[in-house]
């Protein structure tokens, strides 16, 4: 990265600890003045990089913090919008280049992160190896019913599933519904697993089943897992097999 | 990362330049005394980490990789089993685990990385901003009209779909054949993306619809992206908004 001016660097910063962080994460937000971010993800970066300005707006200030972000860098200064994980993966990598239109002078480069299905499946196992389909289960932005059809047809179609946003304190029981609907295509005894604050204190990976899942305790910062019809408790760890070769070779 | 003998790492490198390493991925790397990995990546590595020893399988010799990297770390070795991405997607970490169970006395961590959907995306703007599916177009170990029913599946989710190994020497169709799929559920106009070579000589993104995909040219390290239903091209990026928003609010 050269000297420029005028540019704003959208930074995953992995699943929150430094040892997450990219090389090209961390260089980024080095080489920034002000760090724009939810406080949470600002609280974990700034023992890091202490020396720079924090700016934050509350939770539900997103296009606030992203105007922010770039009337800063079109102001002169160097700027790292950071989301935890990937940005660019139900974070506000978007959203930013939607609002940029406006600041034309604002370069934006997105510095990709590792997401939290990487590193929740890397805490389970391996459940990702195959296939797999991602689905929010925040109805904030997104009807639900639209949640519930992608949820039947990515079990229908054997993907492994992640969810992110799997609960709230607004939407409690969002997990168990989604389990519910699962269980209609899906046998009580798939194989899941939940990752709880990934690379952060508290880190926890657990593994039950399908049946057992909506009863189960999860936060907006789990990631839960459904395998596919050839995922395995493997040694206590969740492993999705590369294919099909077994059912191809009798 | 402590003492520890017996202990294998297995490794996502990321998209293969030094900057897209993880701290964490670089710090396994640098402790080990030998590097397992697919001649490819391994010379991703070797110009950053030259004083190590390097092991190589052929590209199809998968499991005898593996059982290489477990048999060092059983002899006493620290090792590094390395994937560029992220080995629990689409690659060796799930083998591993299943290997390892006839190798107790081997620890196996693995070792996230940012994986080429993150990395592609970051390179094309912002498309895996909502719900996605993964789809790998290789029929190595996967039944064809398994992949064809996913893709189906997929489009009628309106999940944006992000396509691994679109073609390779042997399967040099496989990309036109997927659109051909898609096209009987989305629209030819559907916003598409090619990510070619992401972190490496030769990087480029390319933007395109649907219709034009299967001309399109794709090998073995070309990520391919066709959006969901709000998927727009803006200011030459390719950019997913974070739901159905403005659909909600007539």
């Amino acid at each position: 990265m050269n000297e420029m001016d005028h540019i704003l660097f959208v930074v995953g910063t992995g699943p929150g600890n430094r040892g997450g962080l990219t090389a090209d994460a961390a260089r980024a937000i080095a080489a920034s003045d002000v760090i724009v971010g939810y406080s949470v993800y600002n609280d974990l970066i700034r023992p890091h990089f202490p020396d720079k300005e924090y700016l934050t707006t509350p939770m539900r200030g997103e296009e606030k913090r992203c105007i922010l972000a770039l009337e800063a860098a079109a102001g002169g200064k160097r700027v790292s919008l950071i989301s935890s994980g990937d940005a660019g993966v139900y974070g506000l990598a978007g959203l930013v280049l939607t609002l940029a239109q406006k600041f034309p002078q604002v370069a934006v480069k997105i510095v990709p992160g590792v997401t939290a299905s990487s590193s929740g499946a890397a805490l389970l196992g391996a459940p990702l190896v195959h296939d797999y389909a991602s689905v929010s289960l925040s109805d904030a932005l997104t009807p639900w019913e639209k949640i519930e059809k992608r949820l039947t047809l990515a079990a229908e179609a054997d993907f492994v599933i992640v969810l992110y946003n799997p609960a709230s304190r607004r939407r409690r029981d969002h997990l168990a519904r989604a389990a519910e609907i699962l269980l209609k295509v899906l046998p009580e005894t798939r194989p899941c697993g939940l990752a709880h604050r990934i690379g952060r204190d508290g880190e926890a990976a657990e593994i039950c089943t399908l049946a057992d899942l909506p009863a189960k305790a999860a936060d907006m910062f789990t990631t839960v897992f459904i395998g596919n019809s050839q995922t395995r408790v493997l040694g206590g760890r969740l492993v999705t097999p590369r294919g099909y070769a077994a059912e191809q070779q009798p």
